[in-house]
């Protein structure tokens, strides 16, 4: 905080567009963008992170109740009878109440998706380009955390101060934890009083998306999402989600939305460390947007 | 199968109830069953199984056509715009449609659930105890799998022929894989052409509860389901489901059922082992009576 | 509003119980309440109504996005293909944002429904009584339209002074609307800032009830529920729905919430009557609660 | 049967488009079509068939079991307490198995919709031209039923015998029916053992829409569909859908599909006569292509 930064300018940010770019990396078809780097060797260098056995959820319980911030609550019905009950659970999961992770297929800029593909691929019965699909074998790698908070010294980010790259790299640093490739990487920005989802709110700026890149970092899982107003006005009316925008479309990356973080934050500092491995398992959804989803972290 | 031993008797499997009950193991008010199997350490355990880091889902994609065998389908539509899509997922996953996971409210018996919960314990807005939320930190765990094909020297296994207790014990020896407390027993059935949940279907065979008992297993992925008619009229009409009700109810053991399992036997064969890291992530749903899964083996 | 006549007593409202009472009238297994009100000729009755054809719907549109007074919105979803579109709608239609009918088995009162039917009748796969099958030939009968601002020379009803009974009657008079049996009344208070659901709110006061008895009203149709809160505390906390109790659970009398009544108030004053054909066709849902309508007025 | 008319060639059915055209005749923005027709006198006509007041419902059931003519059962979920019950209500009901009324978006013939409409106007949130909204006043009209069992003296129509044009209005003759602007026209085949979507099913014969456009008819109801395999390449692989077509995209007409006739057609014989007021009260569903309905007759 002490340490304010020049912001960069329009043009820095636009040139963000060609800076942060995988397509055509994993080839022209390539649906999966980032979670090609969760290798097999990634998952096994993951599953080494594990020493106490301490499992973590990531989730909020699923929010049945409209209000500021759920315009499409989840639903939740059961049945019963004699011997048995059931349920069932209807998620639209997209938006600032539920936890879930975004597919390539949830954000168009200029009409394209990720890896050039024509946002046209996207059609009521399912997207036939970057789904879900991509990732149903999971995505289990190492992860690490950025305590934004513990980093600055404060409860939680402000509208007034986003989240910077160079926070990221400097928090990571002084956490001893190294950004590697393949990576997770969660920020914790702390629960402000924000209404989700209604500018202003605290939140990334667009600069940290070249750090993920200069990373090969393979998904980023948040608490506030992009700080917004964004003050790109290239991002469009009210400046957008540049994040959204940088890492969805050009580099390919799962966001991992509306993580809860506190548990987490409060666990890498009872155990000592930042790091752990992580599954994100999505639904298994043909053509899906995204996947509702249980992030567990282990220690 | 040339070793076709005796059949329990009716007062034999009337004896399960008792030997098999995990009642009050864990306390009075515990609802997480032999989920209490996957300690820390146990986790700790089951990431050492990653070596190669090959990952495999058993997750079959959501079926959204209704139709026999899937009496409520699950449900996915889209929404789109100029630069954003989304999606709505709707599942009434108990059933035979679905891969998920069974909490321990989904099946009562003689209006007890597990640990004698009363069955009114489950109301119309959620259940009060034994619910999915039991397992909200998720299920990581060392799994391994029984292939009942590769045992038999056949291509699935048949009605006639239910999968016994005696060979899960012995097609583990085979395989050379110790079952050990807290695992994942994922038994593998093969694909017949019987219409799921139509009796006569192939399955296991109620004498495979006492293995889990004294094996202490966390929890039981398969297939097939019970065999049925299970041939026990004591489980009601048309011999009931023996295996959900002693599994659930007494031994308090969630049940990964509608897995996907025919890659994993591919990728055991390839691996040339059957034990690897299985990681369930159940929604973070209050009072729910189980999640769609998508479980994910890592060898 | 000058002739603020003085409020019954708790004591003589809990007299309402046995007064508004049709338990057993129409038979002890009855479910159709008040709807047997609507004989042949009584649907005779109300098509002579139609003279200048006009037709008014008194139903808002779905409302899709969750907020204050929409906890559970509807959801529309659409898909379509080269040569068709169609779409998926989902209603919980109870509440403050549909236009609705209640059913008789929508209401309990210590523990029982109309005409005495136990609460346990209500299943989780649908209600055994009262259910809003009983209805399903319709409800096409005589419409009889009270405007309470125009009778009181306000704009819209307000917390301070409640619907009264005697007010309904004095509104139909002054009109020249004699209330028959069989009638479906109408009572408008516009549209006031409350927000629906939370106490204050205006509405009808609970003497409203033996006046739709006296006159046989077979259903009734208002914009804003019950006066909130009501004042008596037999109802319970907050003083309860002392209408939906006594019309629902008594009188055996479907309610037809959330109406839209400002283009009805219009349509009345340029046709210069009060009295039209109104048409409420439930949609048939076995075991159902009640149904999302679209009442049409016919003039 | 007897008097088996030439079937039209292809050339002939071709002309149909043309033919069978209103498009512009309400002006070039009209979304409503033939319910154009169901003017205010129409509506005092309507009311003037309403004599004994017997009321008879044309809806099914919704089916909330999936299977074979049901790929998309609807949904109905419970929620109850203390002192009340609620339900949840969910629909995709075009297809065979819920009674509903089709909106002018929601067939397309190359590229366009009714009245020369662009197909793109449909949305995945909604339709902005010839949606439902159109007829938010609901369709009250005067009723025609036309007994095709009846007249050929047979108990259902086969699929070696589709209903021709030439026998709606001999059927119509015989039972003493005039058929007038801005009728419903309501057309019974009886029910067959045919499984419902899958051709080869008994249903209309392209020929019947230029009748309906002689007869300037508001609405179509009926309980078969289309004849299938219509005989004519032109509507596509196997024949495609010619009436639905033909009366939805040229002619602007709704149809009301599924509808339950055996009961209208015992009260028709009762009654002495073939003709009622009939209620179609859509939901009133922004954008939407059609609605579920019970839609009621009225002797």
């Amino acid at each position: 905080m002490g340490d304010a930064r020049p912001l960069p300018t329009e043009d820095e940010v636009r040139g963000y567009f060609e800076q942060c770019s995988n397509w055509g990396r994993w080839g022209a078809t390539d649906s999966a963008g980032t979670v090609n780097l969760v290798t097999p060797a990634k998952r096994t260098e993951a599953a080494r992170m594990v020493r106490s056995g301490r499992a973590v959820s990531l989730a909020y319980p699923l929010n049945t109740v409209g209000g500021p911030g759920n315009w499409s609550p989840a639903q939740h019905f059961m049945r019963f009878g004699p011997g048995f009950s059931m349920d069932y659970i209807g998620i639209s999961y997209h938006g600032y109440a539920t936890t879930h992770v975004d597919a390539l297929c949830h954000v168009f800029w200029e009409g394209k998706m990720y890896n050039g593909q024509p946002s046209s691929d996207v059609m009521s019965d399912g997207a036939r380009s970057n789904s879900v699909d991509a990732w149903s074998d999971g995505i289990s790698t190492r992860g690490v955390f950025i305590d934004i908070p513990r980093f600055r010294g404060v409860p939680f980010a402000t509208v007034d101060a986003p989240v910077r790259g160079w926070e990221i790299e400097a928090a990571a640093e002084q956490q001893g934890s190294e950004l590697r490739p393949g990576d997770a990487v969660i920020v914790y920005a702390g629960e402000s009083s924000a209404v989700p989802g209604r500018p202003p709110s605290p939140g990334l700026h667009a600069d940290c998306v070249p750090v993920f890149k200069a990373k090969d970092t393979a998904l980023l899982g948040w608490d506030m999402m992009d700080a917004s107003p964004s003050g790109y006005d290239l991002f469009g009316p009210g400046g957008g989600l540049p994040v959204h925008v940088l890492a969805i479309v050009y580099l390919g990356m799962p966001l991992l939305d509306n993580a809860r973080l506190e548990p987490l934050a409060q666990a890498c500092e009872e155990e000592g460390r930042w790091e752990f491995m992580l599954t994100v398992n999505p639904l298994h959804v043909r053509g899906g947007t995204g996947s509702p989803v249980n992030p567990i972290a282990i220690f």
